[in-house]
């Protein structure tokens, strides 16, 4: 596989973003890395850094798009940027991957501008790995792309998810399970209600594991592995995880080293600290895929360091091979057909998905 | 003031009902208590209890509204029951507040039903103390009871959760935050950038302190006093809050007693992990008003215990005496007049609020 780095994109780039493929270059054996970015500023930074150039390349690209840029505007505009040019070369199949840590709206609007849409997807979306604290990882769908949905769109999200839950999480048949106020079925808004119908009737034939309604509360625990959601509860979803996470740390820091004998507990107990955090730490997952265009592409955290790079190329391996994509093709076209057979709504609702209201990770 | 308490609603009603109350008498002064319910039951529970019955009274109702009755239907098929009795006493004066920890979509129901809305407020919502970690607390509204509002709505529910918090809470100048995927002005879906605008055209002339949009990732931490966001959201907010806070003290407590060294620690932190334990406590902050009937209506947890139902006695005395209700009146009156003056929508979207999207807390 060869996987497409955006050397511009993101906080630290191109910094970090060279020194993760450096990293990542000794590990990835026969796979290859190309970085695409301004070649003189690409080349300066690999030299700091060991690495193996044999699995390295770099495709020059002048231009960036920062993270002020408008998302839709800004691809038609810098055709030379990091993120277009890189985009191209995935499309023109000069890689297998594209990987960006830049603008979330422009990689999107880009990714379905340039490579275009899976057939009968209506909203490609953006899925999130979300981290089970017990222990291993769920996908949330969406994560902030399409802040209002329709019942067929979170039907293909449950899709899409699963196929990537299983493909590259190696999940064996995930749960999935749409984020509603209650478990019981007839809870939620008219489009909730819609929603539960259609996914419930669908699983049938799609092989889909669709567990009902999940509340909130359950997510964090594991309750099902494809968490279904419209862009806007699921970016709620992923900043509360962060916001509860965070202010529970440290009020535990602050509390455990109040009084000598909290001290010295919280002595004690530091190292299983460190631990925690860990658990929390988003870029140990690898990046957020965009879902739903014809091609693999993902975004990793704007704020991503040279270790997120790292496990963002790795773990982007098992999606480069394109079996997630074919898979959902399928899957999505089977569902168009049953739409049919049934008389069922099947227009397109247009428009150029999450080309404005999308929002970084 | 005379707190009407809802004898029969909840988990464990009657028993934890009566001991919070005859625990209250001995603490609420010259206040009264007027528990609604089976007499005989009633009596029988308070008989196990040192009480002081100069302060209780009991007005007999028969029958009782479930968890499982349709909230809007059982209002009209059960006269008799304890929430219907206890609403009417409130309604004809016997009364200056009604606490329940019954079927939150009933309780929607017959405060509207019974009640009534105050004039020109469109939906009536429920308003829910948020604890911050850190210190204090915050009035979410909605928490639950309309998964779908419009920009008008989330301007009521503004007005409404800032003169609560600013009535019962104590805050001064309470600042109203909208929560959104971003905090920049023009963050969200169309809906979400129209409520931007209207709130945000409205807080001169009302004096509402209006701080913008705010991200789920700030709310913990106390970013505003006031949280806006239709009953999904909310209820999403709410639920991650239990559902991560629970799962990281249990994950807490495992890798804490993992080794024996991080066990003695723990041991010594023990004391500190209990009074964590109490930030996270609802129960601690007294339950959830009603906001947008012509009374003070407030709803406890289901699951309330004689401590959640003696904190919910004491904090309702503050929004019994009508001083909010009289300034939402006030507010939302003001705000029809500017809506009018500016040839804005006026005419209220019909419908039961709550009837049937309702969700117990």
């Amino acid at each position: 596989m060869k996987v497409i780095l955006d050397g511009m994109g993101g906080d630290h780039a191109p910094s970090e973003i060279v020194k993760g493929a450096a990293e990542a270059s000794h590990i990835i054996g026969e796979h290859e890395i190309c970085i695409v970015g301004d070649e003189r500023r690409i080349e300066d930074e690999l030299s700091r850094h060991i690495h193996n150039r044999a699995s390295i390349s770099i495709l020059h690209a002048p231009d960036i798009i920062t993270a002020d840029d408008s998302p839709a505007k800004s691809i038609r505009r810098k055709p030379d940027s990091s993120m277009v040019k890189g985009l191209e070369a995935l499309r023109d199949g000069k890689g297998d991957v594209f990987l960006s840590a830049g603008n979330s709206g422009a990689l999107m609007s880009g990714s379905v501008m340039i490579l275009g849409r899976i057939p009968n997807i209506d909203r490609p979306a953006i899925g999130s790995p979300y981290p089970i604290l017990e222990g291993g990882v769920a996908l949330l769908i969406d994560a902030g792309a399409n802040a209002e949905c329709k019942p067929r769109n979170l039907l293909q999200f449950g899709i899409m998810g699963s196929i990537y839950a299983e493909t590259v999480f190696g999940k064996e048949h995930p749960r999935v399970g749409l984020v509603n106020m209650g478990t019981e079925k007839g809870k939620g808004s008219p489009l909730l209600k819609e929603s539960f119908e259609l996914i419930d009737g669908a699983a049938g034939s799609l092989g889909l594991r669709f567990v009902g309604n999940v509340e909130a509360r359950d997510v964090p625990v594991g309750i099902c592995d494809v968490i279904v959601c419209d862009g806007f509860v699921g970016n709620v979803i992923l900043k509360m995880t962060e916001g509860v996470g965070l202010s529970i740390m440290h009020l535990i820091r602050k509390k455990f080293t109040e009084g000598v004998i909290a001290t010295i507990g919280a002595t004690l107990l530091m190292g299983k600290l460190g631990e925690l955090k860990k658990t929390f730490d988003y870029t140990e997952y690898g990046g957020a895929p965009v879902l739903g265009v014809t091609k693999p592409v993902v975004k990793m955290h704007g704020s991503s360091d040279s270790k997120a790079v790292l496990n963002g190329i790795i773990k982007s391996l098992a999606f480069a091979d394109g079996h997630a994509i074919d898979a959902i093709t399928e899957n999505v076209a089977k569902v168009a057909e049953l739409g049919e057979a049934e008389g069922g709504e099947a227009e397109s609702d247009g428009g150029e998905a999450g080309a404005d209201n999308n929002n970084g990770q």
